[in-house]
């Protein structure tokens, strides 16, 4: 059976869940910006603008606003100086103005602290919620924006690798169907997630666009931020970007791939920016706007789930990730995960994992070349 | 300036247009399928399945049902065996059983004929309606339809040239102005069009879900169609496709391109199957999906608008179409066009255009290499 | 039958052929540059240098010294300012320097001017030989150069269509099978080419290197230089050139393509400079280096011997050429083609070519969807 | 510096060289075919012409003859069903039938075992003289060879992975410089090598054709057998058999890579057949078929030498080849190397390894992503 089991859309709330509330959700039209806060503005000007391309719509001593080629708003990336590497900012955009007050309503009901300010929080942005969300993500909703010139058509200015589109965050959270229920709550759909037999729940991908997601939670110790992904046109353009870093002598921040996901289907690469804030490069996933889009589900012990080709995730890729600050600009506490880690239980005492039920614990009695396993060998 | 003008989203509702509906119309996701009727089923048999490499979901001896790589319904393309080569169907797919309701309603307050059939007009499909639409188009709406496997995964199965999605239709209808204040009334959201400075609109494209288009509507006599498009991951697969007709001794049935797009940005291919419909081959348009979503405004005199590199537009791409069908299968009437053809102003009577305003009339003087536009001389 | 026949490698030696010298031929190693006179050396810059990104190695006030990505020779083009857009040199590296011994007793033997300057003509090189050759090119041999820094793996300075090789020359000569007689003569091997029924050769592609060309034969009024080609590693870098022209509103300098060749099997771009210097860019043609490697010949009344794909041949692509120059500067005067020239037989009175025999003259009663000539009527 | 250091061609003989014999080398075009035994032939025709795409040439019920698509020899690769996996031959083409006279002086007067077949050792090759080498390798010439269609044109039969040509063969051997001067007697030049400071060479590439190498020498124990690679003409093609081995659950297949080597600057894919042979896919290497064509030189501590991205290579690609066989059939026996292993040198105790000079050991300090090395930790 090559391809994995698909479900039906609907799954059991979590006992746990956090309360729906009455007020309705704001309706997000899609991610649209993170805020990071980088500890050297210069490095991190860098690495984005010049080795990554990112065009950079306005910028002064403290802070640097960036866009990619296909986006007509301001800015899909702030970089801010800042004492400690954290991400201040999750931004979605909402469909209309209107959308704010019932942000603000949604979050106020779940008993959030949520700040709104008229003159938004950065360049580029109005009218502007920003709050501290049930799962202690710093989440920011606006409409009004500055229209600046969509460089799509501006075949000159192109690079090799050139990022066209902002495509999804990812956010690492302890319990990972609660914070599935509250998502949906705001009006995310899943798209797919990673499951084991006896129900724990690893990842959920969940979209508002139409594309597998707009965020996905992972579960770990959170909150924190796993990864910004960015779209090239494609799968060239993410080898050109590993390309170029190895002729800069900077392969040391490729930690992962390039390859293709199992889940979403896309063509990957995951970079560490100078902060360690981790960027992905992501390619061809698939429409996912209909009500009853099947979600796929991913057998946690499918080697071939994370990287379609079964290449090794490297532990870094599973345990590091970005702290995120609360409204002060303080970073958020960690919550334990208690479920079991993915890596853990992908990567068992042998340092094999399986790719096929019966094959687990016959590696080692197999040459290497036989072994579905052999290439996760040793990475713990 | 290398990139068009932008314009805002509102432009006047022309004079002559058809009334708007106090019932809303149905909530319309996407284009989905297109009915073709043709005269040799084993012939398109050949062409749909064989040469382009579209999934045979079902089929008797009567009718092809096939799919595209990451569809998930039943079909995207229905062949069926007729005397007349034509379209039986333009079929949208909307977002609850309930908006057929709608689709009743809107229609029948157009005055339209209508037709309503719970078990469907085509395999695969639950509750249809289909109309005669004010612009003379058969429309169909469906919810109900059968899940398929997504073939996304099935990488065994792919081919050089692997068609992953339906993209879009393409119209012909003689009043543009017209038929797109029609079309916004149905919920589509106008994303680029070609006009001049007398304001003539020669063609409009529109979409529901974010991306350049679920149609377009093109100047010229109509109701016919214009082409179904299908999309590709990457340009190499469009060029994969024209090496296969090449090697087939089919390349008769290239009609166009491959090029780039001024329109949509996308990369393109123009092909006619064994009945002359028409079927673009499609990559790499862009994200549009904010209500504020710029507008692209081309100028008919823009030699790029329609190949970004200036490649002659053959005249056949023009002028031929395919005839649509009204509900008991009989060729629609023609109403010719009274306004401007896109043809007509761009190639003049000396068999030249210009890009550039100031350049026309300029060409004879210039050798060959410097006149902007001596590729299209002595097109006609 | 889908491709092309295949013959031995022998043809028989034309009556009216340059006498084959007792001294042995230089040993040719590769096409290696190409001196260009252009009219307006900054204009010439921007061409190669800023929109094709070929690398300037050295210039001066008169002559630019451009290489290509994976060279490590001094260049692979010399733009020198001068009054009359013309070929200075068609140069050729040879496998040591006394080879260029043999190149001075070869072509005194033919009785051509031969001039040698241990110095060098341009910078970069040292001992070098000059002749005008018995049809009329100006030919360069050289060993002696300077190295400089081989640049495959500076991704860093990669541009979307980076030019890494210099591939070949194209040259235009009224008698193809004398001319090829003279090429074997210097050592050259024929890989491909164009004849009809009754034995007119059209076009033939000779090879020192093992790909299918160094040099190419193309009848028409001559000496003239068709173009001089360089090579990207993929389609898509050709594509990127066509993108950025169209950006930069330069897509008048598109003269041909982008494309499958019949011959060579090579994807392509024909580009005219601004003085109307013919480049090709060329990618992914085939390995020939066996002596017994089989020779292609296609029919003249194929239609896709010159583009695989059926699209037409622009007609100043037949007609256009650059002049070349004798050994004081001065253009060679062009001596006429008698043989039928290509586009001749080709595009007939009708306006319509054939791709099958038995189809000419069918085109008128049918639709022009299923005409295999279709898309070349009205060239003319 | 991005670029690795050049040097010139030439390098001291080592002292325990091979001597040169006095008879001229036969003159070797290019690395042609190898004939593997294979254990399970019904496994190997599933892996090399169904999952691979090799073209079946020619076939009985134990051997196997698959070509690329773009080969006119009868061959290049022999699948024979054997009671142990192993290469029979490592075949090469040489210039005319008379060079087989030179290939037997030469090894005769290298005291090797020469055995002559007039009418071929393999069906589709005529004469052929095979020997066991100094180095204990089964090395194969022959001129003689059936021509089969060249299949480059056949895009109606071409797979999104399809091979087109064999590109060259990997040797492992103890002594690298050892057999390096002996190819060079054999009339290889080297290209590029990996070394250390004190003069240790890892290993070496080698070429006849223009490319990189025809064959390449890896210090291990030996004679083994590397690898062998195909390739393809652009890296999505790579990337498509990669997604092809993931449908079908044979990703366990996949090596190591895909990735860019930084020796040869290709793009690459090492796979392993169902009796463990390793195969490797390969794309865009450079000319190198000037006399003077500048040698590249890797210190064997630039961890982007093997992979230009810094990706670690897994161990099993170090330890791990196929036997070769005597002329008899059986399994040559190993010598075990001395010299320092590129594995053990590479992989501290500490499991690191270092990109930079200076940056050695200062990893464990650092947090992962600013370690040059992280991606190298606990590799074994």
């Amino acid at each position: 059976m090559s391809t994995p089991t698909h479900h039906g859309p609907s799954r059991g709330r979590p006992a746990n869940a956090i309360p729906t509330p009455q007020a309705p959700p704001p309706d997000i039209l899609r991610c649209a910006s993170m805020e990071l806060v980088v500890t050297d503005l210069a490095a991190s000007r860098k690495f984005y603008a010049e080795v990554l391309g990112l065009v950079v719509t306005e910028e002064d001593e403290s802070t640097i606003y960036l866009r990619s080629f296909e986006e007509f708003i301001h800015h899909n990336l702030v970089l801010r100086q800042g004492p400690v590497a954290a991400v201040a900012a999750f931004s979605y955009r909402v469909r209309s103005p209107e959308e704010l007050d019932n942000a603000v309503a949604f979050y106020e009901e779940l008993g959030c602290r949520v700040e709104r300010r008229p003159e938004g929080f950065v360049k580029g942005i109005g009218d502007t919620v920003r709050v501290e969300d049930p799962l202690g993500f710093p989440y920011e909703f606006f409409y009004d924006v500055e229209h600046v010139e969509r460089l799509a058509w501006r075949y000159d200015l192109y690079t090799p690798g050139a990022l066209v589109r902002i495509d999804h965050f990812n956010q690492v959270t302890p319990d990972v169907p609660r914070a599935v229920a509250y998502a949906q709550d705001l009006g995310f759909r899943v798209t797919e997630d990673i499951r084991d037999e006896e129900g724990t729940v690893y990842a959920a991908w969940m979209r508002r666009k139409p594309t597998v997601h707009d965020t996905a939670m992972t579960g770990g110790d959170g909150p924190r931020m796993h990864h910004v992904a960015f779209a090239t046109h494609e799968k060239h353009n993410i080898i050109a970007i590993c390309d170029k870093l190895g002729a800069l002598r900077m392969s040391n921040h490729i930690e992962r791939g390039p390859g293709r996901h199992g889940v979403s289907n896309a063509f990957y690469l995951y970079l560490r920016d100078p902060d360690g804030h981790r960027v992905e490069i992501y390619t061809q996933d698939y429409y996912t706007g209909d009500p009853d889009n099947p979600i796929v589900t991913w057998d946690v012990h499918d080697n071939q789930r994370r990287d379609w080709w079964g290449n090794p995730v490297v532990p870094s890729w599973y345990t590091e990730a970005s702290p995120v600050l609360d409204l002060d600009g303080n970073p958020q506490p960690l919550v334990a995960r208690t479920d079991d880690s993915e890596m853990a239980v992908t990567i068992g005492a042998d340092g094999f994992s399986y790719t096929r039920e019966g094959h687990e614990g016959e590696g080692h009695d197999l040459p290497s070349w036989k072994q579905g396993e052999y290439k996760l060998g040793n990475q713990l």
